[in-house]
């Protein structure tokens, strides 16, 4: 009885994250308040305080951890197939502009819209974190296909800041262009780095 | 005596919009309610609900234009002396991440929150009309130092975006190498579509 009570709280709980980091996503942090987030998550209003008695900054960085996991999820099994830098690239930015595009131009980043509006430092310091975890998995990328490890620190961060920038673009123009020229672009620049297919052995 | 009155009533449009484009840059729409735009602005109330009866989405529409057409005109200022494209590139970054870091990192780009949480479609026409200014403004200055217009309407978008999460990047992480590192990868990436110096006569 206990155990089966502890299940559903847990199930009440991710509800809860999962209605605000999708609410969040799209709208973000001011305009999602919480009576909207029970609304959305068919949650119990009593677990809302019950698991956040902090309350919308609280569940707010469980939301953003939470969808900044998943995303990261995400990217890693669109790239996880590709045989060189260049397909791993095309496959992202496909798998981004899909579904920016299906959710009807709202599904961006997860963490970008909270990033720029939230005041709050916890908050701030979580999302830099995630960052710097996006960033390592371009690097770590990057090293897999044979880029030196200074190149990909720098290259990281340029990726990075041209697909959140693709995001942001392909959002407000409802079209799928940004981002993809933002792949060409992130090609181009990889390319002098690649170690050359001729030296293969 | 009405042409003063005139006079005094341009000033409080003016205060009230400058007031609301400065709030919603640094903590976009939804957090920036009317009685701080008043209280901020020093403007007398009255002229809130006489410049704008539509309430807050017509002053947003209107700040965001002043902000972005200061924006432009600041971003012209600092690339104009520039001798080539690497100089303007430089010019431009450098200027951005002064910008950024003086105000405490909360002065990124003006439009960008607002794009990402509004759910005003006239918000988003009007952001996407100062989109393609901008991207007008990266072509133009590419063109002038010799790259040809095909690329160079490809590398404007790739510019925008790299700079649009550069700032991003910049402002979560209290840095200024995000945008220092945007700004050599678009000199690398412009640099092959350059007229080469010695074809000059």
């Amino acid at each position: 009885m206990k155990k089966e009570e502890t299940r559903k709280g847990e199930r009440s709980r991710k509800k809860l994250v999962d209605a605000t980091a999708s609410l969040m996503r799209r709208q973000g942090f001011h305009a999602t308040g919480l009576a909207q987030i029970v609304s959305e998550s068919g949650a119990p209003r009593g677990s809302l305080y019950f698991y956040f008695p902090g309350g919308k900054d609280d569940l707010a960085i469980a939301a953003l951890e939470a969808s900044s996991d998943a995303w990261r999820a995400q990217i890693l099994t669109a790239v996880s197939a590709a045989a060189d830098l260049n397909a791993a690239v095309d496959a992202l930015l496909t798998t981004l502009a899909d579904e920016l595009e299906a959710s009807g131009w709202v599904n961006g980043c997860p963490v970008a819209t909270v990033a720029l509006e939230s005041p709050s430092e916890p908050v701030r310091q979580m999302i830099s974190a995630h960052f710097d975890q996006w960033l390592a998995i371009a690097r770590q990328l990057m090293a897999q296909f044979g880029i030196a490890d200074d190149i990909a620190e720098q290259l990281a961060v340029v990726a990075l800041s041209a697909i959140e920038g693709g995001l942001l673009l392909s959002r407000v123009k409802h079209s799928r262009a940004p981002l993809l020229a933002v792949g060409q672009a992130l090609k181009a620049i990889a390319e002098p780095h690649l170690p050359k297919a001729k030296k293969k052995r």
